[in-house]
């Protein structure tokens, strides 16, 4: 995998998601695979995160990264350079990423040979919540230069994410972001939500989130 | 219009969005009214640069805003604060406005008696650059935490656009974002769209944007 592959995924023709995904997971959950989605806006920092796991993860776990963007293939160009096996998706113009399309990334990838895959879905806080990837996990990024009031603005995403993280700590005093807000509207679209607060670019969190990462892969592979 | 008015609007019946849009643009045309549809990321600051632009355009311009959001009606509420009649929709869910979607919240305004109507879309990259909706002309933001390269990801949203505003320059000193970079990924996608740097924070940059607008809003009105 030393070269940048990218794979061109056309839209599903299964006219159930729901059906597909379900198949989906149980295929990887047989070969010992956690699927992790990890959703967020453009540029609140989902590469810069993966690129600051790869040192915590490095040892601990097998895994590769699957990066969908509708043009160029600069993030796994990054991943790769972190020493992330890692392919490139192209979504023919599409917003998001469905089971299928998953599917048809994934089969580029040898699943068995890794205990984590990331599937880093299309920036977007909107339609790649509408669509179950198959992922054995949702999580979001919110970085701090967004605002505090993204829960209250994009229900779904937050409805649907095991996970909260909360980036860019590090620029919090140059940003009016309300951390107790945040938390209170993340909370009130999904109780069971849980949150960890990282500076991907200073490392801070980072452990904490690799901890996450690694107790629900074992979780799903044993 | 001094309490927040929320519209449901629906998705379109039309096929035509095309042919729906160049009707709306007729109409307000023939009304002398500006229609801009404003673009961006969510959390890039669309409703904190229309805050800013409130104070330099009273006096010169009638104007109005219609906010549009999946839920929560936070940025109709910010607009009328800061003085400007607003309203908010909602689009059930949906990623983006089509012309149609955009003529119910217009119905909802008496547009003859604004020079210039802002549509905040909804804050995502993708969807809505894919949709016409009637509007005179369109702008994006990118503000400076999102990162440079996202002219490369995104690249009908930079097609579309005859106006890319840069926000949030007062931060730039906190990130690795490469102005000259980002100006050459945004002319390669469009070489005719214009670029205002601004603060809306700190005021930098605005009077030349509300500039930008005052003159397309005359040519389009006389």
């Amino acid at each position: 995998m030393e070269e940048i592959r990218i794979i061109e995924v056309k839209q599903s023709v299964f006219e159930d998601n729901n059906k597909d995904a379900e198949e989906l997971r149980k295929t990887l959950k047989a070969e010992k695979t956690f699927l992790l989605n990890l959703m967020s806006s453009p540029g609140s920092g989902k590469t810069t995160t993966l690129k600051a796991l790869a040192k915590e993860l490095s040892g601990k776990l097998r895994w590769a990264v699957m990066e969908a963007d509708i043009d160029s293939a600069v993030d796994a160009e990054a991943m790769l350079n972190a020493g992330v096996p890692s392919i490139q998706i192209h979504t023919g113009g599409m917003c998001h990423l469905d089971a299928d399309m998953t599917r048809q990334g994934l089969s580029q990838i040898d699943t068995k040979e890794f205990d984590l895959v990331v599937l880093e879905n299309v920036g977007n806080l909107v339609c790649p919540a509408e669509f179950d990837t198959g992922a054995s996990k949702n999580m979001t990024i919110l970085s701090v230069p967004e605002g505090d009031d993204k829960p209250l603005k994009y229900p779904l995403m937050y409805e649907t994410c095991d996970l909260l993280v909360i980036n860019k700590t590090d620029v919090m005093e140059y940003f009016d972001f309300d951390m107790e807000k945040v938390e209170k509207y993340a909370k009130m679209r999904n109780p069971d939500i849980e949150i960890i607060k990282i500076s991907a670019k200073t490392g801070e969190g980072i452990s904490k989130l690799a901890d996450w990462i690694i107790k629900n892969v074992n979780d799903w592979n044993n």
